[in-house]
C-alpha cells in the first residue's frame, strides 16, 4: 500500500521528466538530422586521409585532422595523448597462385591479402596444400601437415541471425590458425575471409603468433576464390605459390585524440564516448571505424549547437590503435587510473554506421534495470533493445580499470562483414541517414546517463 | 479465480505450442538462410528481364519467367490471370536545359526524367520558371504562373525518422503538381525527386492529370540539380527548355502470376502473399519490387522444402500493375469476389528488400491483439513490432472487397528512397542476407496465421 501511495505521488514527476527528456531527445534528433556534419567529416577522413593503420604516415595525418576537427565540432578542449603502438607494414608485391599438381588446370592468381601482423616470407613458398574444414579436421590430419600450406575453409554460419555471432565463431581461424598449423610443421596458411559477402574482396584483420612455433605467413582469400580452392581441393591435389611481405617494425609513437566538455555539476566524473581512428591499410576505414569517429564528434557538435551543458565531464575519444593492439585504449585507462579519475560510463561505436537497433551493455543488473525505462525514449529513433553483453574493445579497458558501465552501439549488422577489413570499406558504402541516426541514439543515451547517472 | 484456474490449466499448452512454433520458425529460417534461392532469382529477374513497366515487352517476359519460376519454387499450381493495364511509354530523347535569362550563366543540361503517365510535348517548350517551395507559395503567386514552368522544391523532411512518412508528405507534388500548376496556366512542371539521396539520379513515379486542366509535361530532377535550380532561381531569372515524349497508349493486356498450394483443412479459405512484378522502366526494379516477388516465391519454396502442408490455401501472387494503375490487384479482388472466395489474410512485401523490422497491420483491434503474442516468436528474426497501419497498395483491394486483414512487411527504410524509381534500383544494391531475412519473417507470419487463424 505504501509503495502504491509512493507511486501515485511520484508518477506525475516521472511522467513530466519523461516528457522533458522526450522533447530534448527530439531536439537532438532534429539538430543532427537537419544539420549533421558527420557525413561530410567522414568524406574528409576517408578521401583525404584514407586507410590509416597505427604507425603509418596516414595515421599521423588522421590525428592532426582529428585534433582540428574535434575543436571545430564543439569540444572546449582538445589534445593528443601519446602512446606506443605496434608498427606493422604490409609491404608490396604479395602474390598467391594456385594450381593442380598434375598441371591439368591452369594456374590462377587468387585475390588474397596478408593477415594483419603476419610476417612475410623471404622468398616465394611453393607447397602442396592441405584443405581442412576446421580445427577438428586439422587435428585429425595433423600427420599430413608437415611442409604444407594449410587452407581453413571455416566460413560464417549462415543460420546465425547476427553476423557478429558468426564472426565470433570463425574469428579464431584468422587469429590462431597460423600457429595451430605451424605446430604441425605447416609452412603457411590461407583462410576463407570472415564474410558472407558474395564478392571476391579478401578481408584482412589481426592475427597473433604463438611464440612457441615458427611464424609462418598467413593470407585470407576472397569468398569466390575460397570456394574455388575448396572445390579444387576436393577433386585434385593442389599446390600454392605464396609470397607475402609483412614486417613487424619496432613500436612507434601514436596518439589518442581527446576532446572534452567540462561537467557543470560533477567536473571530476567522466563519461567517455568514442570510436577508433586507426583502420586497416587496404581500405578507407569508412564503417570501421570512420563512422564511430564522426558520430562521436557529431554528439559533441549537437550538444554545443543546442547549448546543452552536461553535468558530468564528457570525453570524446578517438582511439589510436584498436585494430592491432588496442594500445591507445590501454593508455587512456592507464592515465585515467594514474590520475585517479572517476569514470561513470563509456559508450563506443565500432560496429559500422548502419541503422541503429540496440545498445549492448556491460554493467550490473541494477544499472541495467535503471536504463530500461529509457528504452521508450530511444525507441522512436531506432533503439529497440538495451541488452546485456556488449561495449567495445577500446572502452573495455575502462571497465577493467574502474568497473565502468559500458554500452556499445549495435546497428543493423547484416552488411558489416561485406566490407569489414576489405578494400570496399569505403565512404560510398555508408548511408548518410543511417550514420546520423546512430549519432542521434548515442547522443540520446549520453544525455540520459548524464542527467540521471547510473 | 475461474480465469486464473483456466490460465493455470491452459498455460502449459500455450507454452508447448510456442515451443513448437519457435522450433518450426527456426527451421524455416535455417532453410531460407542456408538454401534460399531468392537472391539468385532476383539476379535473373533484374539482369535477364530488367525494367518491366505494365504493357512493355519486358513485362511479358517477366510474366513468363514468373510462371515458370513459380512452379519450380514449390507451387502446386501456377497460372496467369488476365487483366487490362495502362500502357504508358516514355519515348526517347527527353531533354531539360536550364539557363539564366540574362545569359550570364552557361546553359546546363539537367539530369531529369519524365514522371510516369505524363504526356510529352509536341515540340520543345522554352519558358521562364517560377520556383516555389510548396503549394502554399504556388497559391500565393498564382497570378505569376501563366505561361511559365513551375518548379516545386518540396523535398523530404529530414527530421522524420521514417522516410516513408516523408514520401507520404511530399508525394502529392509528384502526383498532383502538374494539374495544380496547369490550373493557373503553367506550361510544364519540374519537381525535386522524392529522395534524400545525395546523388543526382532523378526519380520517376506515377502522376495523375485532373481532366479539367491542360495536360502539361512533368519531370523530376536529381537531388543535386534540384539544389542547382533552386539556388539559381533565388538570384536570377531562370528559363528552361523542356522536351519530353511520354505517351499514354490504349490499355493493353497484362497478367497477374498466381501460384497456389491447396489447404489441407480449409481449402476454400485463402491466404494471399504477394509483391508486384511490374516496375518502372528506367531501372531494374530490384528493391521495387523484385525483392517482394522473390521473397513471395521463397516462402513457397521453404514450405515445400520442409514438407509443410498449410491448413488454408495459400496464393502466391505477383501483381501485374502496382506502379501506374493497380489494375492487377483490382482484377484479383474482383475475380475473388465473383467466385465468392473467402480471403482470411493477405501479406505484401513492397517496401524494399532491406532488413525486416516490423509488420504494419490493417485489421480489427481483436485481430491485432491476437497477433501480439506472436511477436516474441518473430523477434529473433528481426520483427520488433506488429503495429497498426500498413498493408500494401495491391492487397488493399482484398481489404476493400472482403475486409480481409492485411499485413505489410516493413523493412528498415533508410535506403529505400535512395533507389526508389531511379536508375540505381539495381540488383547490386540488394544485400542477400537482408533479402532472405525478409522472407524468413514473412514465412513465419504466414505459418502463424495459417495455424491459428485471425
Amino acid at each position: 500500500m505504501k509503495k502504491l501511495l509512493l507511486l501515485l505521488l511520484v508518477a506525475p514527476f516521472i511522467a513530466n521528466a519523461q516528457d522533458e527528456d522526450s522533447i530534448f531527445i527530439k531536439k537532438l534528433s532534429d539538430e543532427i538530422l537537419r544539420n549533421g556534419k558527420a557525413y561530410n567529416l567522414l568524406r574528409q577522413l576517408t578521401k583525404q586521409v584514407g586507410g590509416r593503420l597505427a604507425g603509418s604516415p596516414q595515421m599521423v595525418q588522421a590525428e592532426q585532422w582529428g585534433l582540428k576537427t574535434m575543436k571545430e565540432q564543439g569540444a572546449e578542449l582538445a589534445y593528443l595523448q601519446e602512446c606506443m603502438v605496434p608498427h606493422w607494414v604490409r609491404g608490396t608485391g604479395d602474390k598467391v597462385l594456385v594450381s593442380t599438381i598434375d598441371g591439368k588446370i591452369a594456374t590462377k592468381q587468387l585475390d588474397a591479402c596478408a593477415l594483419g601482423n603476419s610476417l612475410g616470407c623471404s622468398k616465394t613458398i611453393i607447397a602442396d596444400i592441405i584443405a581442412v574444414a576446421d580445427f577438428d579436421e586439422l587435428e585429425k590430419r595433423k600427420d599430413e601437415v608437415k611442409g604444407k600450406i594449410v587452407y581453413y575453409n571455416a566460413g560464417f554460419n549462415p543460420t546465425n541471425i547476427r553476423p557478429f555471432k558468426s564472426y565470433g565463431e570463425s574469428g579464431i581461424y584468422r587469429r590462431n590458425g597460423a600457429s595451430r598449423a605451424a605446430k604441425y610443421g605447416a609452412v603457411g596458411i590461407m583462410i576463407r575471409s570472415l564474410t558472407e559477402s558474395t564478392d571476391n574482396n579478401p578481408h584482412t584483420g589481426s592475427m597473433v603468433y604463438n611464440d612457441s612455433f615458427p611464424k609462418i605467413p598467413a593470407v585470407s582469400l576472397g569468398f569466390q576464390d575460397a570456394d574455388y580452392v575448396w572445390q579444387l581441393s576436393r577433386k585434385s591435389s593442389v599446390k600454392v605459390s605464396l609470397l607475402t611481405h609483412g614486417q613487424m617494425l619496432s613500436d612507434t609513437i601514436g596518439h589518442n585524440v581527446i576532446g572534452e566538455i567540462k561537467g557543470s555539476e560533477f567536473p571530476d566524473e567522466y563519461i567517455t564516448i568514442g570510436g577508433h581512428l586507426d583502420s586497416w591499410d587496404l581500405a578507407e576505414g569508412a564503417h570501421d571505424d570512420g563512422t564511430g569517429v564522426v558520430q562521436t564528434m557529431e554528439v559533441s557538435r549537437a550538444f554545443k549547437a543546442l547549448g546543452y551543458k552536461p553535468k558530468h565531464s564528457i570525453r570524446f575519444v578517438l582511439f589510436a590503435n584498436e585494430e592491432n593492439g588496442t594500445r591507445g585504449a590501454e593508455k587512456y585507462a592507464e592515465v585515467a587510473k594514474e590520475k585517479k579519475e572517476k569514470h561513470i560510463f563509456a559508450l563506443e561505436s565500432d560496429a559500422g554506421g548502419f541503422t541503429p537497433r540496440s545498445f549492448g551493455l556491460t554493467m550490473s543488473n541494477a544499472q541495467m534495470e535503471k536504463m530500461q525505462p529509457w528504452l521508450k525514449l530511444l525507441k522512436p529513433y531506432g533503439t529497440e533493445d538495451l541488452l546485456a553483453g556488449g561495449g567495445g574493445a577500446d572502452i573495455g579497458f575502462l571497465n577493467k580499470a574502474f568497473n565502468t558501465p559500458l554500452a556499445g552501439l549495435e546497428p543493423d549488422g547484416q552488411r558489416y562483414f561485406d566490407v569489414h577489413h576489405a578494400r570496399n570499406d569505403v565512404f560510398e558504402n555508408v548511408n548518410k541517414r543511417e550514420l546520423l541516426l546512430g549519432a542521434v541514439n548515442m547522443a540520446g543515451l549520453v544525455y540520459l546517463v548524464d542527467k540521471y547517472g547510473l
